[in-house]
């Protein structure tokens, strides 16, 4: 099995730049990633970009779309922010058949605590190995098909669903773990 | 999709003891990282107990089976030491055919710097979701079924095969990424 | 020995919003800053802003003021913003003569990797409880008196000086560690 | 203003080996402790040893005391194991009287999540350029001089004291931060 790694930016790989106190991009944290999650599948990282999702033109969701195809891996991970996650997964999903394709990324950075990038990242690794050709966003321990998924802004997660939603649905809060009795301790 | 987490101790979750100086077990880590993960999914989870491994008796091991076979849910992870992860894998594989259980663990506690554990917790509840029933072993990024699994201790990584690789034939190290010219930056 | 900790914001109490993707302000992170750092002397925590200094107004720096003035405790540590970190003390220094007051903060948020607030922390700590009554700014490992310090935004460090370095002169940039031979290894 | 860093191990420097379970050591951690506290003042690192304090030996002793007598700076602060860290300020105590020395360490080795490491170095490094020449213990937020410290083993804590607390007095626990009414939020 080889895996690649395709680095877009988003909020996963943001940097704090204490001169200005901004958050933005320096080098990319996924090396140091996939170093500390010793996977010893091949792995090959390839930084296309590295983009607030905001700011990501056609031609940058292009280029996306362009790697993949030149892949020599049937299984890629793409990390990508999280806002026009859905706009990349809409231009990759009609024509791209014969891989599987899982996009990922984070609500909060890499480098800052509490953050859900590394879980992200290993969830989109393990089921861009079991998935059958396709594209799909792995998000809050969820599997959505490309043109079945949104970004709930609100409440900061995703959601199977075509459009933003607009109405006043409750929308799926991250859970808390449900403890429950065990057969032992 | 509902997924259950079953904790069992491990190095995952091992705690540092300031007053004595030993690595033990103080509550699981698990409400935390299922927090951080914001996981939308049901992820019941389950403390069965709170070992190192290679403490485990048959009766433990009993136990895992017994809260696989009691679960509601057709998808768990279970957390576990990797010493003997393999040996309770064994007790399970035979037996339980009708869900999908996958075991996960980290060579490095979560609550120290460069842990495994995140990304494999990740990996793990991403393939519970998408792999046939069955037992396996998510570990290094890479997935085995239950009866084709075994820890290599000298390059602490998991490999395929039925025994402890006695030979002096090369073990899978853990990958460092290779990065490849991308179309763009 | 009793000392008081008061926190007005600034960049070492920031906290990303993974809502908006902002960084602004929740709780003061003193608390658990407080408490993993085993401080046994009495150590009372006032939260008397949480404000990005670019935004303290004078009434806000005379509120400083008002509660150094109403302490009880000799040696007070202010967490503030470095961006007008010298204007508070240049609030402060004229009047208050009968307490240690150590202004400190950091150019990295606490919950961001690779932070210099923990470290800043403890500095201030420490002379607050040695020092002289007068008030004073400690960063970069440097202790300045309120009169005799200004930060240099370019290289993000505090120098001695009155005014901000306009002049080309090279700012003191952090050291690395310059490693010697020594007795034995 | 130039100080001196020197090494000798500890719990504060110990490193997690993942191959076989062991807080043991690595290279020390000094290093990227010194480059992240962003200290701007000359501060020169000595690795004098890598040791747990139990397994210090008087030779390694006389190691520590002789690089403190090599120095040329007068303010050394000295990363030192917990546990017999009163020993070893004992053989300089009577000894060093040019120079400000002040040993401090850790309950959590600095790698391990909450750990007091960083807080101790930051108030040592900035009580050895404030204190007046002699040999200090600084742990805890607090200052002791070496002949009136010990380490009460069961609370976790250093307290004043000649000698081991063997007695049932109430040791002083570290304290939670006791927040009060502020002028303004």
């Amino acid at each position: 099995m080889t895996l690649r790694i395709i680095a877009t930016g988003g909020t996963f790989d943001k940097h704090y730049n204490e001169l200005n106190g901004v958050l933005g991009f320096a080098d990319s944290h996924l090396p140091d990633v996939i170093k500390r999650s010793r996977i010893t599948i091949s792995a090959a990282l390839e930084v296309v970009s590295l983009l607030d999702s905001l700011d990501m033109q056609d031609a940058d969701r292009q280029k996306v779309l362009a790697a993949c195809q030149a892949a020599s891996e049937k299984a890629i991970v793409i990390v990508h922010g999280t806002d026009t996650m859905r706009e990349t997964a809409e231009v990759l999903g009609p024509v791209v058949k014969d891989k599987t394709i899982v996009f990922t990324g984070a609500m909060i950075p890499y480098e800052i605590a509490n953050s859900d990038a590394l879980f992200n990242f290993g969830f989109a690794c393990g089921v861009a190995q079991t998935l059958p050709p396709g594209v799909y966003v792995a998000m809050n321990g969820t599997i959505f098909t490309w043109d079945n998924v949104t970004k709930n802004k609100t409440a900061g997660v995703f959601q199977h669903g075509a459009v933003s939603p607009a109405s006043a649905e409750k929308p799926e809060e991250p859970a808390t773990s449900d403890e429950v009795a065990g057969s032992g301790s």
